[in-house]
């Protein structure tokens, strides 16, 4: 069987950004809507999120986690309490001013029951769970607080862009309060392993872990630390955050607690968070000029049986064969749950069945016809392996059909992680970095550039300058900096190597 | 050990909505917050939130829907596309007017950025999940449509109570769309049984089902369909809706489909949905004087162990037994999952700690002291059974845990049952009814009525008259209202029996 041309128009290579949209629509995802910037997630996308949510979720109550809800809205005078945080957020947040719509003289409704304080959407919950949190929290017998909420943020965004940047999105944020500064720094250094963790063998995403520099850190925080991933365009996405807010929102909120020895202290607090951007790295980091490929362990189906039932009369016996077969499967289990299977009997043409899979990145394709019946045997496909499909025999898929699964995952991992060292260099002077991030015609920009790995002595004036000459930034200080050096813009020592790279 | 006076004051006798509040805050279930009508969710309220989503979700999936995600906001020329929808929301929603925060001339921060367009925080989503279905739905092929969201949705309430009426609450809200209005009649019966299987079934809540009257219908629906609970105080909760909306919103948002024949044709839509609510009712069925009682199938912990440990020489010992004892347990399996256990060693005098594991209602305490490991006994409470404690044998308890939250279970739901029984009546003469219903000493209304089966002829003076006369309404036209018969109010012949109560 040929292979037919790609599935999704444009390829990577000939426009980017488009292509990454028609993975999207192609798998049925998400879409726009009439709300500015905010998107509806489908059943394919929000399966994805469970499965996402459910992983994580273990892992935060693992290590002592638990979850709660908080309001939505947020006072004016509560964002204000953090100078900085207000700041960051001020120029983007949803206001609610009025309670209720009326009509007007002329029959038009419009917002009536104007609220003596307007409410802010929450963009992020540091001050409305902080000021929860100091009536918590009393004395250190009631540290550590460990808290995780799953939730809807609004940050109103100029250029929406589905899942890697809208206006609404789902995502969860942790917070806690602890004794002393050296517990809260260890908790945000915990959830960035467990982010780590997670990027890595859940949605098969090699990620860099390290720090931010001051001018990236988040509106309120004393450090942020990051992971780092690369997408195929080569740019890197900032696929999570964890950050040591030391004691700036305890004091703007007054968390305080009676220490050991009866003094009154102000707790150390710390905040973390992923989103559902996650998905957009997953689709970047993943999806080919056929679609999405999603990874078998966050998959909402592991795989689909296809009945390929040309005849009339073979027909029911071909659809037994399939429940037949489904049910055995389901019994197996991958990854700590059982394995997720559908069955798609549409009456629809069997090669456009068979490319709607594929374009969705389901991991496994199985078709049965009444061929295979006879033979004991099906027709796999791998979507990590193109649109290819190989018979084997039925006995063989019930006994491996687990390991096949973790192949999967695993060849995603790797394939990732070879294309993220292949773009990965180390450079040791100022024209070879701003050659690596100048498109050879400007006026066509094709895929270029990578991660820079570079000495840099720290001046923020450096950072400044790649922003402006390239649009590039330092996307984060590395846990694995190596040694000292000399700093490639000003001769001067530093400490050790930071990672630049273009971003989203 | 005798048995102190109530933990909870006042008791259900003395001030039953007082009662209620301190119930929740005893139980550390969730806060009212500085955000006028918010509540904040705590742990343990959220934890039975999770239990009950998790178990609702999975009937929902059985059942054939997916979950979707859609926007948080609706333009309001969206809510106003249903002339009763609007009318039945305007009068208390949140209204975003703004999209950003700036300083004014002195200084202060003022919303800015005005929108074109009013966007209300989705009250519910008919109007904007109608807009997307507009686009999704073409041809009967795509019948039907079976989505749920899980989301947040804002009412302002004018007089908020904890679980029970809260300005924002979570909710599940079903949409779906069909070719025929029988099938879409059949699907809001549906998931009007799967409410009540649920409610009985993991709340150990009994329900009536029935419908709505027309002057408690949803907003734009052709016919609501409830469950409707008896709490402590005789009043009816009404704990979940189910709506056919004929092609009211089908019509309003353009979902058309071409049918078998090529036809175009609207769709039928409806929509139902439980929230937090369902919390308010377990709490108001199940807790008694000494706190709540959570139904093992949705309580966020089956059992907890309190180390009982007078010596230190042999704490270490017991602590060990304890943690012996939880792997144990946890590897028993309780409807469908994993029996869920805590140790609680905090450093707290025994009484304290064992009071406060009441006052939240666990299933089971289990105590185990130095001399409970030389008989290899452990020292058992029950918390539907009160607050007294019974020896049993190690092996006993490790053989009957699932039998025994089993039989939990199934005491709270008969007990629920007869008190609902208890307190139902036919009634056949007017007088007897408002005799009913009204409380013997005026200035000092104690608990009294209760849900009364009366004939009425369907004219809806009568519902007027009951409900300025006694606050009593309607709950319901049951499924089982009998015989036909003759109205109680009029003397005209009435096609069966309803349910009266004073109501939440």
């Amino acid at each position: 069987m040929g292979k037919p041309k790609n599935a999704i128009s444009p390829t990577r290579e000939e426009n980017y950004p488009e292509w990454y949209q028609q993975v999207v629509k192609a798998a049925d995802m998400a879409e726009n809507t009439p709300v500015r910037g905010c998107m509806v997630i489908k059943p394919w996308g929000y399966g994805i999120w469970e499965n996402i949510r459910d992983a994580l979720d273990v892992m935060f109550k693992e290590t002592g986690h638990k979850n709660a809800y908080f309001p939505l809205f947020i006072p004016k005078s509560f964002l204000q309490r953090e100078a900085e945080h207000v700041d960051g957020f001020a120029k983007e947040c949803a206001v609610v001013t009025h309670s209720r719509l009326e009509a007007d003289e002329a029959g038009i409704l419009q917002p009536a029951g104007k609220l003596d304080e307007p409410l802010i959407v929450r963009p992020t919950s540091e001050t409305i769970i902080g000021e929860l949190f100091a009536r918590w929290v009393q004395s250190y017998r009631d540290l550590p607080l460990l808290i995780n909420q799953w939730a809807n943020v609004v940050r109103w965004e100029m250029r929406p862009r589905l899942f890697l940047r809208t206006a609404e999105f789902l995502w969860q944020e942790g917070h806690t309060v602890h004794a002393t500064a050296r517990e809260a720094v260890e908790e945000t250094e915990l959830m960035l392993r467990t982010y780590a963790d997670f990027s890595e063998n859940w949605l098969a995403m090699p990620v860099l872990r390290g720090e931010k520099t001051e001018s990236e850190r988040f509106p309120g925080a004393e450090s942020t630390l990051c992971i780092e991933a690369m997408m195929q365009d080569r740019k890197a996405l900032q696929a999570g955050t964890s950050h040591f807010l030391g004691q700036n929102f305890s004091k703007a909120c007054g968390i305080k607690f009676q220490g050991v020895e009866g003094k009154e202290e102000f707790g150390w607090t710390t905040s973390w968070g992923v989103s559902t951007r996650l998905i957009g790295g997953m689709i970047m980091t993943h999806a080919d000029d056929d679609g999405l490929i999603v990874p078998p362990k966050v998959s909402p189906t592991h795989a689909v049986i296809l009945p390929v039932t040309p005849k009339e009369d073979s027909r029911e016996q071909v659809l037994d064969a399939c429940h037949a077969l489904a049910r055995e499967l389901r019994d197996k289990s991958f990854a700590g749950a059982p394995i997720r299977v559908d069955i798609d009997d549409r009456d629809l043409r069997g090669g456009e069945k068979y490319w709607q899979w594929v374009k969705k990145g389901i991991p496994l394709t199985i078709e049965i016809g009444p061929r295979d019946l006879e033979k004991g045997s099906v027709f796999v496909g791998r979507r990590d392996l193109g649109a290819q499909r190989e018979p084997m025999s039925r006995d063989d898929l019930l006994a491996n059909i687990p390991e096949l699964l973790d192949q999967i995952q695993q060849t995603l991992f790797s394939r990732a992680l070879a294309f993220r060292d292949e773009h990965t260099r180390e450079i040791d002077n100022k024209e070879e970095l701003y050659s690596y991030f100048t498109p050879e015609n400007k006026s066509k920009p094709e895929i270029h550039g990578g991660f820079a790995w570079v000495h840099w002595d720290r001046d923020p004036k450096w950072e400044e300058a790649l922003k402006n000459d390239l649009k590039v930034t330092v996307r984060c200080i590395p846990e694995n900096g190596g040694d000292p050096g000399v700093c490639i813009f000003s001769g001067n020592p530093s400490p050790g190597r930071v990672v630049l790279a273009k971003s989203y």
